[in-house]
């Protein structure tokens, strides 16, 4: 059965985005440095296309994870990191590339509506503008019974969270404080949430929450 | 040999207290939940002067650091909630009561300088006019060779962290969103910590690691 769950790093601080994030650097001063606890794991290189990598207990973690992965949704600062119309977006076919990291469907939530982007590797770009819950149950649909992940960013997330769409809460937190950024969770309502799973390597605690 | 550690429970956004923190409502909004977990533990309890209280992982940990306690340092705020001159400060012998659970010399960070106040359970409260860094010299000397613990608040913390006197960050993560209030180690610069130790229940995380 479907599950929709949010997979997402954050700093110890709550951030999953440092200061002064732009175009140029769209992680934020320090942000890149989130992400470091995946880059070497084969199931992320895999993923990415790369060859190799370490086969650990993150790398279980992370394989289970895509394994189950059906379709993807996430936001427009996610995908290319513009707003506005796409026309003026320098970056409006994503940032991942030629060969984008996903193989299945992903939907963008956007005001601005426009075509679905293909690719040959199997990902496809769907361009959402009816707000999250559409986009969930477009992915949902998508999914054809296996897992809708929320991807990011931290507004997506939160709103997720507020209309109550989410089944699971995959925290990957990393061992470092950003200090300022954009943060997870901004604003949320008052929430509790029961903790169903834990481990940790020294690079990285994963943290997963089913809200209440 | 003396170790000093931050020992404090957070949100998972990362809250110390909830919105609207007050006299009345010292831990803000939703904040008394953060620290739920260890109302039942019998370290917690017996440290409190109250009977019974479960045996578990949670009070195993707990239970340790306690052992291990030789001298807290904590923050105004938190031993009172007031500020200025301490004649104003409706609180100003605390709020822990007439058996403060500390059982052990206390430092108070201040600007505004008093004798100390001390119980026959063993509590003595020192008030330190120059800053973090003499408190925790003030209680390594106290401590004769057990751990100093900062308890907090969040200023405190986040001081003594970048004057770089922290060996230990044992942070207890409770499973709720306060999406708002005191936050821990906000505007702290980029820092990366070493994971050196977690573990968790249904109640709680709990992240220890080093500042490196």
């Amino acid at each position: 059965m479907t599950q929709i769950t949010l997979e997402i790093t954050t700093s110890l601080d709550g951030y999953v985005a440092g200061r002064d994030v732009s175009l140029e650097n769209p992680l934020g001063e320090g942000g890149e440095s989130l992400h470091e606890w995946m880059f070497t794991l084969k199931s992320f290189r895999t993923q990415h296309g790369q060859p190799g990598g370490e086969e650990n207990a993150d790398d279980a973690l992370v394989a289970r994870n895509l394994a189950a992965l059906g379709a993807t949704v996430m936001g427009r600062k996610m995908f290319s990191g513009g707003r506005g119309p796409w026309q003026s977006d320098p970056n409006a076919d994503s940032w991942f590339g030629d060969d984008p990291p996903f193989r299945t469907p992903v939907f963008v939530v956007t005001h601005h509506a426009r075509d679905p982007i293909t690719y040959s590797n199997g990902t496809e770009f769907h361009f959402v503008t009816g707000g999250v819950e559409s986009a969930i149950a477009q992915a949902r649909e998508a999914a054809n019974g296996k897992d809708v992940r929320v991807a990011g960013g931290a507004s997506v997330a939160t709103q997720c969270l507020q209309a109550g769409l989410l089944d699971r809460i995959h925290l990957h937190v990393a061992p470092i404080l950003l200090g300022g950024g954009v943060r997870l969770f901004e604003g949320a309502d008052l929430t509790r949430l029961e903790l169903v799973e834990s481990s940790a390597s020294e690079k990285v605690a994963h943290l997963s929450y089913r809200p209440t």
